[in-house]
């Protein structure tokens, strides 16, 4: 049973994926559809179009809009990096007050995690009726308590792709190739490029992650074993690899690079990082005297979280469930959490959805498993087994060294 | 009527397209149905497998393998960049002689139509019968006297899929952002990006060419004013854009730079340039003393080239065509040329193959035609008119602003 009788307001925050609009579409459906909500306001970027007022009435959005924004990329209510602090909060109630808002749906990752979480208790604080639900949604994968997170599987299914195809581009001229990974902490989304593998000599040669320090000496090391080996090296590697000292590869190597406004140090939309490596292999690892090796790189930036029409399947229908199943608790009575998945023991993957707490969500990322990782150079067929059926069907290639 | 009686070669060369092998598949499928030529011999890395004898007879490999090769990325022979001088040609004709090779199929650019024709005049001169057959294939889409090439299509696709979702991205969280498009000498890729707007205010705001000389105070000047109307800033740059005094950007920018066995300098596999565009932007017109604006870069790089399950059909039917036509015409009594299309004048999409000779195909590039350019910083309808086909059908997007 319902409690509280009003208005809800959904907003998405954070970095874009390509299936944040499902998880949209999933709460503007599942709202229409139960009926226990007066009016549906879409707030413009985030909490700043709470503040501001600036919403979009969604319940008579016509379907076949609906359906083509389901299959956009990025926030279609625009997105947001302000993290709300106490006085901002303040400003929120003041506009949830004013339009009787009773319904919080908040589509983000993990500081839009926390973000709901100070709404929410600040509401408590207030004894301001307020229902507040977190959406997961991230490329990174990073929540805790999740056993993964719509827009991961997606963007999984490019990367992998990606890298397959460009296997097959240095299988056929052959060289040295950097692929650097979005992922600052957590390297969920740079594993998923094992997924590319199909016969023995497949690339990704070699995965770094985040959670495994690595080393100048042991990088260039393993490039020599396998370009050695192979006559070709084909590598994933995190924007976010650290260096034994604790370090970012990225803080050593750069002074005075940009932060967002969360303070984190800006990796992504910028080629530094993996030119910097390409660099650092043709310098040391080239013959003495003789001809330069051939070393590539490319970042694969902001693609990866916004390329159309290369979802997952299994992806999209989870963001459309996450959001449906937000209203849905809420319509049952429940007042706050995130929306969750856990796997079910069967033998064929199938998940379920939980609602947990927003604190044990919010702020802290989460991390590859230690069992994921292989010798701090590749991941583990545990890391296959749990990352395939979420990116779901990669291209059927082949080549001649089948019929070997 | 088949002149010559005896093996056929089949080879690829140069760099990869997502289409390339379903050239390679039409070239197979027409030999085994036509029956004029014996043996079948792919060489492994182009010219280089030839003078190596390095062979895959390829007449029965099983289909199923065929089909998922077509659907392939990069050449699945192998691809070179060997250009072959006249010593070079002598160790062809060898390999050939002793393999009783006629026929020569090779699936290129305009560097590989080059090595088609040296060695089909090396061949007259030394009185060998021999028939000659360039398949074009390029991204680049800058083949003379050719509509337009394989290979094209596709690419066109991604780069328009690539910079509609980076639209939407930059839509949810603006900013400016640069998008480096792959094309040393010619536009058509970085034009293609066209092919993402769909209403007014759709990105890419700008879109530079190497055909179309740009200073470094109209690009600010074209920003500034994007940026000031829209409140955020899409650009498509092509790798090869120029100033006006005749150099590029990335030959004033770096130097020292790395160049292929072509003499070509090294553009794509690196993300300075766009780095470079995005530190321009933020030095030159972030407020003074205020807050820096926010500008990123991504470089397309190899996925433009070499990214899996997301072809055009239309291309990938174009590419084996050619494929097969350079089979069929050699049945027919032809012995050399370039296989060419050319638009018939209906006014549904309608193509035609012909064949023209290799030295007007090999070597020059063609370039966007000016009618295509407008403003320096803008494609035209014509244009539209001209890629639209060829890339095919994008994703079907929208967003709330449709409902304004």
């Amino acid at each position: 049973m319902a409690q509280f009788k009003g208005n809800a307001v959904v907003g998405q925050s954070g970095g874009p994926t390509a299936v944040i609009n499902e998880s949209l579409v999933g709460v503007i459906q599942a709202v229409k559809e139960s009926g226990h909500i007066d009016q549906l306001l879409g707030a413009k970027h985030g909490v700043r179009g709470i503040i501001n007022e600036s919403f979009i009435p969604l319940k008579n959005v016509p379907g076949e809009l609906l359906d083509r924004i389901a299959a956009t990329p990025a926030s279609a209510l625009g997105s947001t990096r302000d993290k709300p602090d106490a006085a901002y909060c303040e400003k929120i109630f003041k506009a949830f007050a004013k339009n009787n808002v009773r319904y919080f749906f908040y589509i983000g990752g993990n500081d839009s995690a926390d973000t709901a979480r100070i709404v929410a208790e600040l509401a408590h604080k207030e004894s301001y009726e307020l229902c507040v639900f977190h959406i997961p949604k991230t490329i990174d994968n990073d929540l805790r308590v999740h056993d993964h997170t719509p827009g991961y599987g997606s963007a999984a299914k490019f990367v992998a792709a990606a890298v397959m195809g460009d296997n097959f581009d240095n299988k056929s001229l052959p060289g040295i190739k950097v692929d650097i990974v979005m992922g600052r902490h957590a390297g969920f989304l740079t594993a998923a490029s094992v997924l590319a593998r199909q016969h023995d000599n497949d690339g990704p040669h070699l995965i770094y992650v985040p959670e495994s320090p690595l080393s100048e000496d042991k990088f260039l090391a393993d490039v020599d074993r396998v370009y050695s080996q192979h006559g070709r090296c084909l590598i994933a590697a995190s924007e976010g690899i650290s260096k034994p000292n604790g370090l970012t590869w990225a803080e050593s190597m750069a002074q005075g690079i940009e932060h967002d406004s969360h303070g984190n140090v800006q990796l992504s939309g910028s080629g530094a990082l993996g030119d910097y490596l390409a660099d650092l292999i043709r310098r040391k690892l080239s013959p003495p005297g003789g001809k330069k090796l051939r070393v590539r790189a490319d970042t694969f930036g902001y693609l990866q979280r916004s390329f159309p029409g290369f979802v997952s399947p299994v992806d999209a229908r989870e963001a459309r469930l996450v959001g449906r199943m937000a209203v849905q608790y809420s319509a049952e009575g429940q007042t706050e959490g995130s929306v969750a998945m856990r796997r079910l023991p069967d033998a064929q993957y199938k998940i379920e959805t939980f609602l947990t707490p927003l604190a044990g969500v919010a702020k802290e990322t989460k991390h590859l498993d230690a069992s994921y990782i292989a010798d701090g150079n590749n991941v583990t067929d545990a890391f296959v087994k749990y990352a395939k059926p979420l990116a779901g069907e990669l291209p059927n290639v082949g080549g001649f060294d089948e019929l070997d």
